[in-house]
């Protein structure tokens, strides 16, 4: 008893018996990168395609150096780096929100770097950048965060570096620190701040590479990048619970859950969940946009499917949400943009008045359309939309409620079609407790690959890229992307900004098309799915995302990353192929529909 | 491509890579039931000890031909039983809400009854026992719902057979499918519903056996079932959602999480999640009403390690709460109890009031110490407390959302004690996510063993009995405990009902008093763990609940079930025994203190 005491009290601070496993799990590495069991940094050519944006000449003009100095050429791995550069000193951060392994990323940069090279953690993200707040990243530091989750090891924060003042104080950090390079670990806006920082700090011999990270899977590069990191994590967590909520629904045979996602406007972590539990019904925003479809229509499109349900005695189902749906419904964009112009315009007038008074000041002001719309909408919604505005006098969509909004719409329209049907729901966010998470194996490999790559890219003098790996489905490849080549022109506040665009759902691309082919039959009967935990060892950790299988083409969703685990896995996969499963498995699934 | 959407189809309806593989785990059986490769089942002797409740003499007469029967004495094995019954058919149902493991009780059953029995499927729960809804349970079946979570393979309700007519139904389906036995899985109220079933169906031969389910943990008998089936996995998965918060709160460094987590009354889900998470806080609700806290006095507490983090640079947390808390508040509980007496008796005047008018009614109508508290309650608080009420009257505090009540109640008395302090929070409630999650490995092998002893004692010719299994730690002991003996007479509606009393959290347990122990430190600094998501193999896999472990007085945290796999642990853990941990944990912890 004392024993257990003491064992318990040892594993406080990140000593659980799963932790102290975890560190210890050996992650695939691409074959480049192998020599023996020694890590050897690699070497790049400008072999890759020229990547030319929507406003290619304007953004070479906004970044002469950096573009003139890659030509927004794709760096291709030519071998081995026989010169690798020596003594460097490089700087890596975390900037924005957290994402699985991160932590990866820098023991992958440590490991290439290796013991002629230095490593510096930058804390708390730009702000540290800026401010100076630096730490010495050991070894010892990499054995204890390998394959963790979470950035806490350094921190992150989500400062823009922008005026000059920002920038003279990030000068004087690499002046102070004798930085040669500056690692940035980041999403879309960070990638874009990287590539200005490469630019700004070029004429003082500083180098920048960016690392593509974010959960809400919207930093894609076609073939070149498949995905961001924290994505496959993230979905899998949510997939997990939308899996087992579904599987707690014909067991209670009594709810309809509506499920709201974390992943901002892009719909990719809702609609890979989706591919991964086959609920009954899933949203996507860019579809809703696409069709302009109004929540009068989405409200009705779900409860058609409820009372359908009802009929053949399936009183229950789950609605997948993506967390930008409400911004990509067209009326409601109108509808707000129309509520923030009355405001402004009547503030005296609205000032005093409560929800019914201002509800009446609308009804006169407001066009018929929003009037009408605004009046469907629950009050809780309506008191929203009436008084919550911030400093700008704007609305903060993202406080908006939309899965309780759904749900509570949905029951009225449902009670309309059929007063008969029995209609009992429960609404759920999951956002937090996927960001976190101890990486998948998936997102561990490919951090620690991001590294690899990152500190090559350092390694061989390049700046202005993003470390990228892709080719999952055959042993993997190193790339580095030109980070101009990914930025447009953005009208921003009155004046051009670069940018690199979010990736959004693209309703022709395979996963999306394969999810519309069967989502038909999902919502007729239960054909759903419970993922499971992730696992992080044995066959079953392999699983990439299905979306990214889908629009890479890959023949299988099991992942073959790295030479000898890749042979590993092979051969395992022979005693279960995938040819064979689909017969045995349509057949066993009919046995199960007997039930 | 067209292979991998061939796939994919047919990995639907629950054939997941994960859920192919799961099917095939091995789980660990208590060596009494093995004979070679076959499984046989186990003879019972009166050998336990007699169990005598508060209400003995009354629940004897309510119970005369059970407890006539076993004398309320506990049933222990007494080797393999030579004589099994044969040509027998019995029923098994789901009652209550699901929980991890119910499949493998069905399995467990259907393997020790053998092909000359028949195991019956009751649809729906006690309902379908009532309206005789029943299929006949197949090999084919049992490998599909192997390992797998839910109830969805049969369906469970809530209905309780009470009046004579259920009886007579009960009785009429008994006759109808040729029933010798019914095996009824689920809580305490399930259960003492079995009880009253072996005594009511006693005469017409055919036996009842209770197992005992719910993800509460609050169905527990001292060392004779340390805990009921579905708690471990619900707990872990808890604890994976838990921990992934905690892993954010110092990566994005901003935020307070206050998280509820389903387990109605009792506090052990919360006070076992916070066992292996170790946050800053973690309310439980039986020293709350022990200690007579008011609600402003756990506000006041939370919001003092608040501050104090704050001064430390920590401004992040998170506040573990149980779904009861509310409830286990005196003032709270007087407050609501004044509130339905003064709404009930002045319904007339009160009818067409809004809010502010009942508010004033209510000033002069209640008790200044009730006035003083309500005047506390953030308003839509108030609301509630004044406007929603069901058909008896009553509040139902179940929809009191606690953790949003705490975090702004607690933002409050932050300012309050030091303006300057930075409180930024959010607040979560993880409830049915966790009850149809996989079963973990301690689930899936508990419930395996549960369905074992039930058949076991079926064959044997027993009634009124609970199946159990203890010694999770030596290999395990499988028992029949009379349910009498867990029963005693409650006041409900004004007369006395024989019930299971829940067992609640005691705060004299070694659990509560190790979690005493260590909270201070954990509320200093962050020294949590983020223990990950459950693994179904490998030695991470066979962790049990801490508490359990701690209240059992076992040795280690690593589950001991069954003979050969009991050997291969012992062996495996030598490579890395407890003995020499603390020590190397220790070591290292120091180092990760450094960063």
């Amino acid at each position: 008893m004392p024993d257990l005491k003491k064992e318990l009290i040892a594993m406080e601070s990140h000593r659980s018996l799963f932790e102290e496993a975890i560190r210890g799990l050996q992650t695939p590495v691409l074959p480049v990168f192998q020599k023996g069991s020694a890590l050897v940094p690699v070497a790049f050519d400008k072999v890759g395609e020229t990547l030319t944006g929507k406003d290619d000449a304007a953004v070479k003009a906004l970044f002469p150096r950096t573009t003139a100095a890659h030509g927004n050429k794709v760096l291709r791995i030519s071998g081995a780096n026989a010169k690798p550069m020596k003594g460097l000193r490089v700087a890596v951060l975390f900037s924005g929100g957290p994402a699985a392994g991160g932590h990866n990323v820098v023991t992958g940069l440590k490991a290439i770097l290796g013991k002629e090279n230095t490593l510096v953690g930058i804390k708390a993200g730009p702000k540290g950048l800026i401010e100076g707040k630096t730490m010495e990243i050991t070894e010892a530091d990499c054995r204890l965060i390998q394959n963790t989750g979470g950035f806490d090891f350094l921190g992150s924060d989500r400062t823009k570096i922008k005026t000059p003042e920002q920038f003279e104080a990030v000068r004087k950090t690499c002046r102070e620190q004798r930085l040669d390079a500056v690692v940035v670990v980041g999403g879309d806006d960070s990638n874009t701040n990287a590539a200005v920082l490469a630019e700004k700090l070029g004429p003082d011999g500083v180098r920048v590479i960016g690392v593509p990270k974010t959960i809400d899977g919207d930093l894609q590069v076609a073939s070149l990048l498949p995905i961001s990191f924290g994505f496959d994590t993230a979905t899998k967590i949510y997939a997990e619970m939308v899996g087992n909520i579904l599987q707690d629904t014909p067991s209670s045979r009594k709810y309809w859950h509506f499920i709201k996602l974390m992943g901002r406007a892009a719909s990719h972590v809702a609609l890979e969940v989706a591919l991964q539990t086959r609920p009954a019904l899933c949203l996507v925003s860019e579809e809703v946009a696409e069709r302009k479809y109004s929540l009068a229509d989405l409200v009705d499109q779900v409860a058609q499917v409820v009372v359908a349900r009802a009929k053949k005695g399936l009183q229950h189902g789950v609605v997948v949400i993506p967390e930008g749906l409400i911004e990509f419904i067209p009326e409601v964009n109108a509808l707000i943009a129309e509520l923030n112009e009355v405001l402004a315009h009547h503030e005296a007038e609205l000032g005093g008045m409560d929800l019914a008074g201002k509800r009446g000041f609308l009804a006169g002001h407001a066009s018929e359309a929003c009037g009408k719309l605004f009046a469907t909408l629950p009050e809780y919604i309506q008191e929203m939309l009436l008084l919550e505005r911030d400093s700008h006098g704007n609305l903060q969509v993202s406080l908006i409620p939309t899965e309780r909004l759904l749900m509570d719409m949905v029951k009225a329209r449902v009670k309309a079609i059929d007063p008969g049907v029995k209609f009992s729901s429960l609404n759920h966010f999951f956002g937090y407790e996927g960001r976190c998470g101890v990486p998948s194996l998936f997102d561990a490999a490919f951090c620690y690959n991001l590294g690899l790559t990152a500190g090559s890219l350092v390694l061989a003098g390049k700046s202005g890229y993003m470390a990228a790996v892709t080719g999952f489905d055959r042993g993997g490849e190193a790339l580095g992307i030109p980070l101009t080549g990914l930025i447009n022109l953005e009208r921003r506040h009155g004046q051009n900004e670069a940018v690199i665009e979010k990736a959004l759902v693209k309703t022709g691309s395979p996963a999306f098309r394969f999810f519309a082919e069967r989502r038909d039959s999902w919502a007729a009967s239960d054909l759903f799915t419970s993922p499971g935990p992730r696992q992080l060892w044995g066959e079953v950790s392999r699983q990439v995302p299905i979306s990214v299988a889908l629009n890479q083409g890959y023949g299988s969703i099991v992942m073959n990353l790295g030479g000898k685990l890749a042979k590993a896995t092979a051969a395992k996969k022979a005693s279960k192929t995938p040819k064979k499963s689909p017969k045995k498995a349509a057949k066993k699934a009919k046995k199960s529909k007997k039930k």
